[in-house]
């Protein structure tokens, strides 16, 4: 490359001043400090040129004296310039460096298939995930990225707080009792495997261990659907406690860790909620509910139906916001019908579940509830179902010997980040997306 | 059962005074509090009996006046007594619950295969982890996995105090590059896929994205080993950093992590670490290093060798330990050609790589260095090994399209805690191992 022969690396011997991150630069005017990142933008007039370095924090503009040095770098060219820090009200962040010296520590870029400087990026969905690598570097692509590591970070603390061990349970199982459909088929040293599709029964079996658990950790699907919500593999965020009343002390929980989640999206990912225009919701002290029958009359159903409709959620989350000033409603009570064997019943009405799903903003965010914990209970639930208990030994195991009431639930989080955010397709908050047809990169 | 029927129910109605957690119960003397675990152990004398229940804190004595009533019960029975905290010197924690009221929430237990109340589990490995569900609630049992949380917890502060993102990169992957064998192989939708084993190429990626990143998740080998090191499925804590000088400042990352997670044992796991007798280490404020040339000499390998044996590790601990009083230390500069091919070489000595191995107390726990970071170098490299560029396609985009100088490491979850608490073997700190011949519980 002829260009790392005509710009002279500064030797290694002189001491570079320290780097400083673009966020920062205002608080050192008047100091050499140093700025290094990717060429984001070149702007080159007649006698000067401007270059906007790109770093994690953000952007940081450099006056460059010789706009012929400009000409020969490429957008994405990784650069380090060392120069003054200089008041310019018109420069962004209100700063600039000056008489600053280039040095290059690597080739210089190919430039992308996408200009990576423009406010939106310009490609379709397709093409960034073909391009992940280089489509995520676009400060909107990676904005929420930087709000799902912000939310998942509150989760844990919220949840650390409140006497919670962090568990890994395993992701190849031997038997795909759960849910029997949809599951990836291993080869496990010549035997048959499966991924995991939930650490639900792990996490029921370890509140027999610890009281209080939860799991951040990435859960398979071999989801048949093309849709924009499905994803073959997706992160969960699993929760289970022990020693509850009812339900509602898993709501609790539920409450103060999104809650958590959202405190910590506000003090950690601010420029990425502004760049995003993302509306934050509050998590109301008194979150509206709405049992499952009376759900079924207010969007005028029948009393038979044992489902909502997405329509239907929709309407109630309408609901939640007018009369309760609320992006948050809870259904609770789905039929046990439509829920799985460990669901625990409703003692009051046993066709009802002691179950629900929170919505956000009318869509379905998370779903949860009391599970059944007496080992004869299991028992007679599989055999409702016509199920044989002896798939689910290890899992039954926990209850034969002893497990105190608990109930837990899961988020889905790229569907959190994806609501939060206003994405149209789940695919636009997963870093490297796997579906039905996408397995690369 | 006709213990249920026996022990009358609290009526739901009464206003049960709070659950008070082992632990806590000498704060409330005098108080009337409610006791809720699993029955770990009877005494049963002529006039009176003792209950011991454990709940996640740890183990209460309950008075029980009618000692037929303990004789219906079992151990590990849910059980929750409602009594006055009373001082007794000979209780443990010198507090005992008297006057006490029971109710059960659920059925008499099965006893386990084994007594958890002894104060060692007798149990052979492989009969506790056939039934993990119950072996793991024995406090020692569990007080591996209370390090591990703590210790993941102070990894993440860490991190995250210092810039990095966490992020989620794939598990299933399309193509079984990186170490060719020893991958598994799914069925994804009808096409071959693979299970991740690292996530080293998706973390490199992200350097281009968020300059500083890290991982938590499981990684999937499918070793034909079946030694007390080895596991088909295991927790990998992985970092990688751009913008850095050399080697040595992934070093200084690893260091504060590696304090971050001490720390965090001490402050969130201090009973697990007392009833182990864990002697937690000390990070030195400078780690010694030996480089691996010097390595040879000290161990009396000829200069020809190419790596260093178990027996030489030890010694190169010992040595640290006598000599600098340090648990850890160093080997730097493993020759090129037994590192994978993205690894950096030494610049001044390009036989040697710009790479480490951190041991502690004498076995390898981290392997981290320095990584190419020019595409023209990347093509070199697989040039000189033989391999087309082909399948790396998606990788090399990110160093086609700029990436800065970066390196990062990885620690195995299981064998940090492993080497930590002394096991034997790696299966007792993992959950639900998963190994050549194990699939489930």
């Amino acid at each position: 490359m002829s260009v790392e022969k005509t710009i002279a690396p500064v030797p290694e011997a002189t001491a570079d001043p320290p780097r400083v991150l673009s966020s920062e630069l205002a608080g050192h005017v008047g100091e050499r400090v140093r700025v290094a990142g990717w060429l984001h933008r070149r702007r080159i007039l007649k006698s000067v040129a401007f270059a906007i370095v790109r770093d994690r924090a953000g952007l940081s503009q450099v006056v460059v004296r010789e706009p012929g040095v400009l000409e020969e770098l490429t957008e994405e060219t990784v650069v380090e310039w060392t120069g003054t820090v200089t008041a310019n009200p018109d420069a962004p962040g209100g700063v600039e460096l000056t008489g600053a010296v280039l040095r290059l520590s690597g080739e210089i870029a190919e430039p992308p298939p996408f200009d990576l400087y423009r406010p939106e990026l310009r490609a379709t969905l397709p093409t960034a995930l073909d391009n992940a690598q280089v489509a995520l570097r676009h400060p909107r692509k990676r904005a929420p990225f930087e709000i799902q590591a912000a939310a998942v970070r509150g989760f844990r603390e919220a949840l650390g707080g409140a006497g919670f061990t962090e568990v890994n349970s395993p992701k190849i199982v031997g038997t795909s009792t759960e849910s029997g459909a949809n599951v990836f088929a291993i080869d496990y040293f010549g035997r048959p495997a499966f991924l995991a599709q939930s650490p639900q029964f792990y996490k029921q079996t370890l509140v027999g261990v610890f009281e209080r658990v939860f799991e951040v950790g990435p859960v398979f699907r071999a989801e048949p659907h093309d849709t924009v919500r499905h994803l073959a593999e997706y992160v969960s965020l699993d929760v289970e406690l022990g020693f509850i009343d009812s339900y509602r002390d898993v709501q609790a929980v539920l409450e103060s860790a999104i809650r958590g989640m959202l405190a910590s999206v506000t003090a950690h990912a601010a420029p990425a909620v502004e760049l995003l225009g993302v509306d934050l919701p509050v998590m109301p002290e008194r979150v509206p509910s709405v049992h499952f029958s009376r759900a079924l009359e207010m969007v005028g159903e029948s009393a038979g139906a044992d489902d909502l409709a997405p329509a239907h959620e929709r309407f109630l989350g309408e609901w939640a916001k007018r009369e309760h000033g609320s992006d948050f409603v809870y259904v609770v009570g789905y039929p046990m019908s439509k829920r799985p064997f460990y669901t625990h019943p409703d003692p009051e009405r046993p066709h009802y579940s002691a179950s629900f799903d929170l919505l956000f903003r009318g869509t379905e965010l998370v779903t949860g509830g009391q599970r059944l914990h007496r080992y004869g209970d299991y028992l007679a639930a599989l055999a409702a179902r016509g199920e044989s208990p002896e798939p689910y030994e290890g899992y039954l195991a926990a209850f034969k010997h002893g497990m105190p009431p608990h109930g837990g639930f899961a988020i889905g989080l790229e569907r959190f980040t994806g609501q939060l955010t206003g994405a149209a397709n789940i695919r636009e908050v997963t870093l490297f997306p796997r579906d039905l047809h996408r397995l690369t990169p």
